[in-house]
């Protein structure tokens, strides 16, 4: 048996979520059924860095799955997305050893929040950024609110009230953001993220960007240790995986 | 009585083409839809410069409409794109003199077909441009071929076998391609186009850019006067209606 680690590239819109699900379309289930066609019907599961939800999209997503097929990495790639749908795309693939694990062996990921300025949002971009319409945030208020998140903290006023891990501490190791032609961009990237985390705060930096909240309120709604006090969750589809660091 | 022109934009990808049919999603019948529901019920039909197949997206449609509303420009646009599928977005409205017609006025058409050289296919540009794959035409050739184009002919080869059409000379006005990023683009500029003759037009160039065919094959294929010899239409997410031109 070989280890097989692929990045993967998928279009979010279309997809309940990463995870497989029972009657549901998954970007999961999609590529476990593309391995299995690969595989004489024998059934291959692969496993991703972590799940996506519905409406999320990934540029770089990382799996990975054990073979008893012996092809060529650039071959794992062509095959592949001949069997996928086009909203799913591997991107590489390559052997590793049977230590590396897409989950475990994971050291950071880095996400992207996209929100768009222009007055009508175009119907290209509906699914793949979140309309401001008159909204106008102030970049330099989001930030002066992000700093705030940097480092090491116990995040549970950002993490969705059902999550169950034990230790709710994570690390950003930067957050910033920019102006990138009409879009304005949160790129955040920590050691690991907590359900919702990103998009809890997408949602409070925009809060403090448009003024209904005060920069200094993030580092109160971070001591609070309470969902409620961290306002709505952004959308979905502004939301976009966008690498997993490993060591190997 | 007053006539609007209005500008409009829409992803086709999740539409059967722009004219109203039965049992289908059109843009043609939502646009009516959404005017339906502002008019409280009283049918009103919009009037656009031409049709567009399943597929083919929008940057610039023109359409035109009377009605017995008095509001301001700015609020038609407003109005419409809350009761509009957020694939259909207006642009622009404007109030126009009862002379105006969104398909006799028009004095010429702007349209783009994308290509894309990637090596894998964006996930995100899955319905938005053609994918060469393997295939690399040569953007020196396409232009060579593009020239024999230029200028008024009989577009008969050029256009389906079915078009019932009295006329089939048009005029192009400007062809041209270019790389954009890893998009080979064409532009093209006419005073109008018959059905699919945009579609054949690329599909003809790009046999000319990998090679199946020579620069000179066009003009042969242009005096054959038969839809045969053109080869295959190029299919229809890569085409964009970008603008519309008339006097006022």
């Amino acid at each position: 048996m070989m280890r097989i680690k692929a990045t993967v590239a998928y279009d979010g819109t279309n997809f309940s979520g990463y995870q497989s699900q029972p009657n549901m379309r998954t970007v999961q289930s999609d590529i476990d059924k593309a391995l299995r066609k690969m595989h004489k019907d024998d059934t291959i599961h692969s496993v991703a860095s972590g799940r996506t939800d519905a409406g999320v999209h990934a540029f770089g997503q990382v799996i990975h799955f054990d073979t008893p097929l012996s092809i060529t990495e650039e071959s794992w790639v062509t095959a592949l997305n001949v069997l996928l749908p086009k909203d799913i795309r591997i991107l590489t693939a390559k052997q590793v050893s049977d230590e590396f694990h897409a989950r475990y062996s994971a050291k950071g990921k880095t996400y992207q929040y996209r929100w768009s300025r222009k007055p009508i949002h175009s119907p290209f971009e509906r699914n793949y950024s979140v309309h401001l319409g008159k909204w106008n945030p102030d970049i330099e208020r989001m930030k002066e609110g992000a700093v705030r998140l940097l480092g090491t903290h116990d995040f549970t006023s950002f993490c969705s009230a059902k999550t169950a891990t034990s230790s709710k501490v994570r690390t950003i190791r930067s957050l910033e953001i920019n102006e990138e032609g009409h879009e304005l961009v949160l790129t955040i990237e920590g050691d690991g993220f907590l359900y919702n985390m990103v998009r809890t705060i997408a949602g409070v930096l925009y809060a403090v960007g448009i003024g209904w909240d005060e920069p200094r309120d993030v580092t109160e709604i971070l001591q609070a240790r309470d969902r409620k006090r961290a306002g709505k969750t952004a959308p979905a589809h502004g939301l976009y995986l966008m690498s997993v660091t490993y060591d190997q």
